[in-house]
């Protein structure tokens, strides 16, 4: 083929676009490989939905398109090639929205296909040249300051004004959401149960920084100054979190706990009673967000001879410092991040710590995981290359679920050879070491299970130098003075930390609606892979989060800041949408195969 | 010439650089024009100093260049040629730095030369690829974390430890300064009588809103988001300094009060006594930096029978609200923005309210103001160009104060003519006009005298329509019900605001340290134009501003958002090199012509 890879890309948008238009969506399936697939994000689906091959594809154009009747299929910069692979970016207009997407081409077929929403049409932020004047020039009896105008919207919302949505978790997920509503003018009050915006990081212990770095964790609309550090410590971006509340005009609730809500079908809202500065306050929702922590609810692995135990004992979670340990025995039961984290931190107070590892882990290095699995969509060099947040963020979504697998593999084999030493000595220490079922790494267990891997800033040291010790092996039970294992062996502790992981998000569902509503939202996160804590069926998407649930007006929003920050706009243009009255015709609201 | 633009730029720089290589200034200075300028900031006078005319220049490069060691001046970008002039960018080094500059050439001779100092060489501020870690990887035993070191930071600063720098005052400009200083790692405090960052702002008038736009206020590392408003109101401005304070981490003494300083010649630092949280406390600083505003020493007038009057009466500056006054009579005596903006504010309350204006003022209607005369460098369509906030900051810098009134004329020209109409309606009311006293307007009046406009974001028509009233002529005298003018006439009144501006920063020097300093430091802001309010000689700088003083080790730092952030980088870099010792030999010390 002579043509240029910008030609080859909008001659496909063209024909693509043509057979939609003549309602031949055989046509417009047949531009996709066997082996293809389209990633949509709510522009056609309203529902973040992958259709896998060219029937699924099929199916969901013959449903889709015919509604959102999308036009002004365009080519964005210039298309690229490489290894024979065809890329290109281009934007589209749906009857109600304005898109983008990202494809990629191989043999004249289709591969990948994403398209995302990216603005409502007559709903559009005011940003940029279209931003508020702020001072509304000219006289004007009787007018209201700014902060006269802030004052009375929080005085008053919740009170003589009911919110359109209600999120309850004021975390970083919360947050994000509460700026992304608040600039698409939808009245939301944000509910809290500590003291301050950004507490949910300042609580945890002491040592704690992000493990992801900078470039990844940005807020929608305010990125982190240029110096900023990599790996942010947990105080600083508790403040971060807390002025941007105050800076984006969030209604914050702090100190405000959900006692408890429920659907009121005649009024077709929700009925949610808080608990907010010492008084119940009955809000009306149309909208509830679960913002709780997809690592929220804990999970404590039940033994015998738990309440037995003479010494203290806590969820990870709940572990702020081991100072009063100085010198004392502790055992930390897990060998993800939090127990690496912990038992680090517990070595470094003069703490004689035993890491219980009960089942193998993927250990990835971090200075590895950034040069190899991150950099090329978020780092100073990814910059220079032009590629910012939101595009790396859409690269990011461009790559189905289905296929990532296999793409990470040479990933993880690369890093593998690259820390071979690292790993030898850990192993070495007794470690048990797995990089995933399949060898596909980090984010991949990410997805599938949240859980199952520690991303190394130093603890691994400890361990393979046993300056922290370790224990392989199943646990018995809990005795007075520490734990018997399965080996017969008994090790003595004053202090247990359970860093046991946490369980499905809808368990606050459970806490705070009912079980039976929690059953009907189903388990939260997971793609069905079929691998460990992931059941299948295969779902091509992470359960229920971000999306339509099968309880209406019930979502669940989570996730680290990278997708706090891009899948935060998915779900306030759902919302948005909603509260405008813009039909939003789900396609293929995922079922619910498992309760939790 | 049949060279481009960029290889014209790059010989004249390497023309340049080799007679100051072989030390023939003489040589040096034959690549400037009769009518030439070189604006350097403190990149080799360690000084803001602009020299005017070859023979200055000349004198400049002979006083600065033997020490200064410059080598490798490069073009940087592209050079453009229009109507005659050719521009271009180039990057430098010292022996102590790396600089910027701009030069503009006219038939191959120098018009405008700008350089500037960007960094010290081996104290380059940590940011991109160079940004802190955060985390310290690895374990430390005994580590202290991120909070723990900031707490203790807070704890010592002030007590254990001295600071380098003390800001006194804590507005915009002390904490720009501050920011700056403290990715130098120079450690300060600031000191600000009000409780919180950002009071400054939201203690004034309510409906005070920003009068230049947001494009051209930005805070240094932390831009506002592109959906900021254009012109922000007081207390968001206020909300911003407070959250940019923190997570800047800047050490701010709120309700603490400088009550005395004085120099300790023996132990070559400032005795700083504040009241701190209710205790005296000394502080130590090297330096002493003047961040008290340059619009912050009251100004009144004083008129016979001033004491009689049964009203209230107050300066401008503590103006709040009018909200009482509704139905009442007020004069507003004054005719610049305090005085317009306090007339809306009281018109909008529902005042009977009178402007008395006493001399001709520049009026300049906003949106005008932004498309004429700010455009081209802070604005959308700016941005769009490719000209960012620093490159703005470095062309509105390149232009000599000398030129400057002569290329302002024409935009102020082109301002009448479109806002004829505007200007007629205003003069039929009576309102006293002018556009500077040689047409050069608002800008450049601003830099004379800090005073004598106002950009029109409303009130002109309310005194073109007569809803504020207005009197114009000399006040005679205050009587105990209004005052009496010299035409006459009595206007009553039952509260006065005396919107009569504000005197010197050296106001603050004689308050703080004493009258004797206050004289050696000498008249603060103007340029020595012989205009009103800016007596001759002709300075060609900002007495005072950024740059060293008679005194030593006593600095003024002030202006608006756009100076505070381009110029507290010059002020940090110069007390920086300081605090490291190195050599800042300071070429052409401004003499001090008057004492206020």
């Amino acid at each position: 083929m002579s043509s240029t890879p910008s030609q080859l890309v909008q001659a496909w948008l063209d024909s693509f676009s043509a057979a939609i238009d003549g309602g031949d969506f055989a046509a417009a399936a047949a531009g996709f490989g066997d082996d293809s697939y389209w990633r949509d994000l709510i522009s056609f689906a309203w529902n973040i939905k992958t259709a896998e091959g060219p029937a699924a594809i099929h199916s969901m154009l013959e449903a889709t398109m015919p509604g959102a009747k999308p036009s002004h299929w365009k080519l964005q910069g210039e298309g690229s090639e490489a290894g024979g692979v065809t890329e290109g970016w281009f934007t589209f207009e749906t009857a109600t929205g304005r898109g983008r997407g990202q494809l990629r081409i191989i043999g004249g077929k289709v591969w990948t296909l994403l398209t995302t929403l990216q603005e409502l049409k007559g709903f559009e932020e005011a940003r940029g040249e279209t931003r508020p004047r702020g001072v509304e020039h000219g006289p004007h009896a009787g007018r209201k300051s700014w902060a006269e105008a802030r004052a009375e919207e929080e005085r008053t919302l919740g009170f003589d004004k009911q919110p359109y949505v209600l999120i309850i978790g004021g975390g970083q997920g919360g947050i994000a959401l509460g700026a992304r509503l608040k600039k698409l003018n939808v009245p939301a009050i944000i509910i809290e149960k500590n003291e301050r915006p950004g507490d949910s990081w300042r609580n945890r212990y002491k040592s704690l920084c992000l493990h992801d770095p900078v470039w990844y964790d940005h807020l929608p609309y305010l990125p982190f100054p240029d110096n900023w550090p990599v790996f942010a410590p947990k105080d600083k971006i508790g403040d971060w979190l807390e002025m941007y509340t105050k800076v984006m005009e969030l209604n914050y609730w702090a100190s405000t706990v959900c006692k408890q809500a429920r659907w009121n079908d005649q009024a077709g809202e929700w009925e949610v009673t808080v608990e907010h500065k010492g008084e119940s306050v009955v809000l009306r929702p149309k909208q509830l967000v679960f913002a709780t922590g997809m690592s929220a609810v804990p999970s404590m692995p039940s033994y015998a001879g738990q309440e037995a135990f003479s010494g203290e004992q806590m969820h990870s979670s709940r572990f702020s410092t081991a100072d009063a340990y100085r010198g004392k025995r502790a055992l930390v039961v897990g060998s993800n991040n939090s127990a690496h984290d912990i038992c680090a931190a517990m070595w470094e107070s003069g703490v004689d710590v035993t890491m219980v590892q009960r089942s193998s882990t993927h250990v990835a290095r971090s200075d590895s995981l950034m040069d190899l699995a991150l950099g090329s969509l978020y780092s100073e060099q990814a910059l220079k290359n032009g590629v910012t947040t939101d595009t790396a963020d859409l690269i990011f979504a461009s790559l189905p679920y289905k296929a990532l697998p296999a793409l990470q593999v040479p990933v993880y084999q690369q890093m593998a050879e690259r820390d071979k030493d690292f790993y030898v000595r850990l192993e070495k220490a007794g470690f048990l070491l797995d990089m995933g079922e399949d060898g596909s790494g980090l984010f991949v267990k990410y997805l599938r299970r949240g859980s199952g891997y520690y991303i190394d800033v130093g603890a691994s040291e400890l361990v393979a130098n046993g300056s922290v010790k370790l224990k392989t092996g199943a646990i018995e039970r809990v005795t007075e003075d520490g734990l018997l294992m399965a080996d017969g062996s008994h090790l003595k502790a004053d202090m247990i930390v359970w860093a046991t992981g946490y369980g499905s998000m809808n368990g606050w569902v459970a806490q705070m609606i009912d079980q039976d509503t929690a059953d009907r939202v189903g388990k939260c996160w997971g793609l069905g892979s079929g691998t460990k804590k992931d059941p299948g069926p295969w779902e091509g998407e992470l359960r229920n989060m971000w999306k339509p649930t099968q309880v209406q007006n019930l979502w669940m929003h989570g996730g680290n800041l990278h997708q706090s920050r891009h899948y935060s706009l998915c779900l306030a243009l759902q919302l948005k949408a909603r509260m405008e009255g813009i039909p939003t015709p789900v396609y293929a609201l995922a079922p619910v195969h498992h309760m939790a």
